[in-house]
């Protein structure tokens, strides 16, 4: 346990700025400004952590400190396990973390090798070393909300009632993403301590104790048509009852608990914070047990709420996934969101494309901002999005910046932030990742890939070539998950990350891995049968051979 | 359905010799000579395919003969679904394999998503094109074999009676191993074309249609210490209980039909092939149901061998698994081939290292023949290995040579074949592979990481990291599968195959693959903590972070 922060300015501790940069957003994911439980190693998502134990930190660093620029290093499940001669355009860092075979691959067996010192957690981005805190969901649930808006309320949540819960690392931006959207959002949250790092950060207006306060506040702000958040200290799974009892339905509903994972992330209904730890240590069955149930009456509760004309969905949780497994049969009723609201994104290759400044200096962020919206003049909602984070996004850790680009865009701005380091406008090298929810990088069946047109949801080859295409066109690092968001079992997912250090070398990799890794999102919904994504291969060119 | 043979010789019909290798090595997978169902695209294994359907393998083929030689295909299931630029220095074919997000990990819904058209089943290197035919296994049973001989009986099988099973693709080199090690095989197998065809081949000496026929055979060749192998027509799970009531023990005993798809693999006591052919169809629930109920008799008659005096071991194929999902809870109180025979071999890298002439010259391999002799002097058993080959291994399609080589062998081996193809000693280039049945490339916890020492037999991310290794080292293809021999959620591994054209570009690249590939093999075991792999690490220099 020590407090961990990732270096600044353009002094190497490695031997390179690719391995450089791997290092520093290792560091970076366990900063105190960025990870949930640094101490842990936890980075976001329940158990999502960066290094299998502090010693394997400690190793990965200085592995990464003595790695050649034509050497590569592998990753297991947190724990540096080999170095091996590549060469120069080859990734830095291969990691793998979290899979199992297939008929083992559930939550029993994972904590058992888990136990055993074997494997960890590595959620999404949080072992693969590109979170960047809060940001980094704000724009995907401010798109999210935004399109929920456009296709149900005419473009826009103002006077808006939004029912969520879970203000922790992805789900704490869902205050800030409402109201950027002019909605009222009211998020309940059962760790006060949760809704006052959310006030601190901004991502939350107010706080409110009880029911009928929070009630109050929001009555007022939608007759006003004012946008406004409230953190509401209580436990989902009888606050939502409770509304529907006295009959008053949210205009919209949804939930960002870590209810994916039953026994960490999840507190059952009736148990006090402290309570609820002592449960999980004495009797981790039980909690389970107790856990899940109040997924089922949450979950019914949103299903009463839909019925009487509440837009629900599913946040990528698995909640409905648990109540399914706890026996309500329901579950399934009210949608994902991904193929409500994100689905014609991903067919056209966008997805949550994140940058970071390794110099430490925001100012770089901001040339980078200014670099896109010249590069895409025409992008209005690019653009109202870039100006509202200039002023509302704190940042956290290193300075960091995320927005939605698709094939054909991404390149494009990758080169220009390369251009931007060669030409001394930004101090250091930029840093270019994206989250492993991308269009062509996961297998999901109770979210990315839910419902997909020709009943693929289950087909888990598209990450795994995914992952595969960026190794080979030279991403810095690239990595493969299982479990993620929704759980151990649930999906398989892929990242990659990459370096833009102003030579020309980078230009080159940059070129191929920024066109490749949206390139098979488009594929994969081609070969879905998604009109939008055959359009988009056509236009821009994507070489699909059984295409035509 | 058509027939199928790669073309020989040095006329190019890819811009490129990787491609043009991939190619062939894809058709010479549909040779009639090498697969055991063309018409259906079925190479080995009860379903495992080379492509998804005729119109996939015309668009593989087409999709190869254009590719350029910085571009990277990608094949999702035996289907081509994009093209996209990388560099020369990259693998020219990605491919995933019967990847299934875990929790859907089931035949059933493989099944279902089959018959949508979505998957096929690749098995081990029938998808990823690098079946060689019998020869491939003849090598590994002999290995098998003759460990087990060292270890029960002195050194030899001289005098001794091996009962198995099944004379398919795989099977179907058992006879013939156990001769070479000077034994008497009896192989029960219910299609008697089966066993006529390894009589053609020479890799059976016999056949007999009733059991006291065989045991007559069988008693007079033991006692006369005579090599003899005879293939029974007759259902194992008849014969094997049947031996037990008459109290007739062999000395071991073992089993490859096609268990691990009790659908499409395994025939049902009581039926003929046509009745069963006909149940298949009708029923395949039923089907499925007797299936499993005969491999409990199966096993239960392998139990009692075993419980009097037999060595008996599963061959890979999850016959225990099964069994064990019918409700015979003794099922795994015999062990697998890996940790009673093979796994010292793992610790060092050792495996199935395998190469094919793409001259179609038998020349080009007596060639490299004579090159491995001379390259590693002091290997006597590679020594007798090779030239027994050369005097009973029949070639089935392109001429081809497996050996076991281990890490510090196969980068040598590799660089010497690239040099004779520079020299022009053979005709043209040689392609270099492996089975996915490797060390470091696969997990499979009824296979080959049962009971691994530390208990991470489940653990899934050696094998992608070893296909994302081989990816960035720059194989001419890698391969990502679920399945495999043991079926669907019952293992992970990967495949790589490179290409020797004989030019320093190649002579670089072998030089990565064929290190950092067996390499994986040492690491994965280090990781596990067997002596023999820190040793070996030590020894020759494998870098492993955390090891001192
Ligand atoms: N939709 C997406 O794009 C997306 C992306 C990543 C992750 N996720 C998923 O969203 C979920 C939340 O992620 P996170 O990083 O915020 O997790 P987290 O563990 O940091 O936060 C979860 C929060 O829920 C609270 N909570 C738990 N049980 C509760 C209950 N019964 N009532 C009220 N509050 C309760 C916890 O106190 C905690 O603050 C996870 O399941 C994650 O996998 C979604
Ligand atoms: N040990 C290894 O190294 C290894 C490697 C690869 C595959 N395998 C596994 O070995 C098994 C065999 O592979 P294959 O390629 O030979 O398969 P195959 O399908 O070509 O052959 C199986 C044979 O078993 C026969 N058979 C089926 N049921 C029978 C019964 N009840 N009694 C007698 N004969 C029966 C079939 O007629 C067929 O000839 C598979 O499960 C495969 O996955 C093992």
């Amino acid at each position: 346990p020590r407090t961990v922060h990732a270096p600044r300015g353009t002094t190497l501790s490695c031997k390179g700025w690719q391995q450089e940069a791997a290092m520093r957003m290792l560091m970076n994911n366990l900063d105190p400004e960025v990870a949930e439980r640094p101490d842990d190693l936890v980075v976001y998502g329940g158990a999502g952590r960066a290094a299998r134990s502090w010693a394997a930190f400690d190793a990965i660093v200085r592995s990464l400190q003595q790695l050649e620029n034509d050497e590569t290093l592998l990753v297991q499940s947190g724990k540096p396990v080999g170095i091996f001669r590549t060469h120069p355009d080859a990734p830095r860092v291969l990691i793998a973390n979290s899979n199992l075979v297939p008929h083992w691959a559930n939550w029993d067996e994972f904590r058992r090798l888990e136990a055993l010192g074997l494997t960890m957690y590595g959620q999404m981005t949080a072992g693969s070393w590109i979170y960047i805190g809060s940001q980094g969901i704000v724009q995907g649930t401010y798109e999210t909300f935004a399109e929920a808006a456009r296709r149900h309320f005419g473009g826009s949540l103002k006077g808006k009632f939004v029912l969520t819960a879970g203000l922790g690392g992805m789900g704490g931006a869902q205050p800030l993403a409402c109201t950027m959207n002019g909605g009222v959002c009211l998020a309940v949250e059962v760790d006060e301590s949760r809704i006052r790092r959310r006030l601190e950060t901004g991502y939350c207006d107010e706080i409110a104790s009880t029911l009928d306060e929070a009630l109050n506040q929001v009555r007022e702000a939608c007759g006003q048509g004012q946008p406004l958040s409230i953190g509401l200290i209580g436990n989902a799974a009888e606050i939502y009852p409770e509304l529907v009892r006295r009959g008053i339905i949210p205009d919209m509903v949804t939930d960002q608990t870590s209810a994916h994972d039953a026994l960490n992330g999840y507190i059952p209904a009736g148990y006090t914070l402290e309570e609820a730890n002592k449960l999980r240590e004495r009797d981790p069955q039980e909690y389970i047990k107790l856990s899940r149930a109040s997924m089922v009456t949450h979950v019914q509760a949103m299903l009463e709420m839909q019925k009487r004309g509440a837009v629900v969905f599913d946040y990528g949780n698995n909640l409905r996934g648990q109540a399914l497994e706890a026996g309500e049969n329901h579950a399934m009723d009210f949608p994902g969101f991904v193929p409500a609201y994100i689905r014609p994104l991903f067919c056209r290759g966008k997805g949550p494309f994140r940058w970071v400044a390794l110099s430490g200096d925001p100012e770089d962020i901001y040339r980078t901002d200014e670099a896109l919206m010249e590069l895409f003049p025409e992008n209005e909602s690019l653009h109202r999005w870039l100006k509202m984070a200039q002023k509302k996004i704190h940042f956290q850790g290193l300075p960091a910046r995320i927005c939605w680009l698709g094939y054909g865009e991404r390149d494009k701005a990758g080169l220009k932030f390369n251009e931007l380091v060669a030409k001394g406008i930004v101090k250091a090298p930029i840093v270019i990742g994206r989250d492993h929810l991308d269009s062509g990088s996961v297998a999901s069946p109770y979210r990315e890939t839910e419902a997909m047109k020709d009943g693929s949801d289950a087909i888990a080859d598209w990450p795994l070539l995914n992952a595969m295409l960026n190794t080979a066109s030279g991403a810095t690092w690239v990595s493969l998950h299982h479990g993620g968001g929704v759980g151990i079992g649930y999906s398989i997912h892929a990242g990659q990350v990459i370096v833009a250090d102003g030579t020309p070398e980078a230009a080159a990799r940059l070129k191929r891995v920024l066109t490749n890794d949206p390139g098979t999102g488009v594929m994969r919904h081609v070969d879905a049968g998604y009109d939008e994504a055959i359009d988009c291969a056509r236009e821009l060119g994507v070489q699909i051979p059984m295409l035509d």
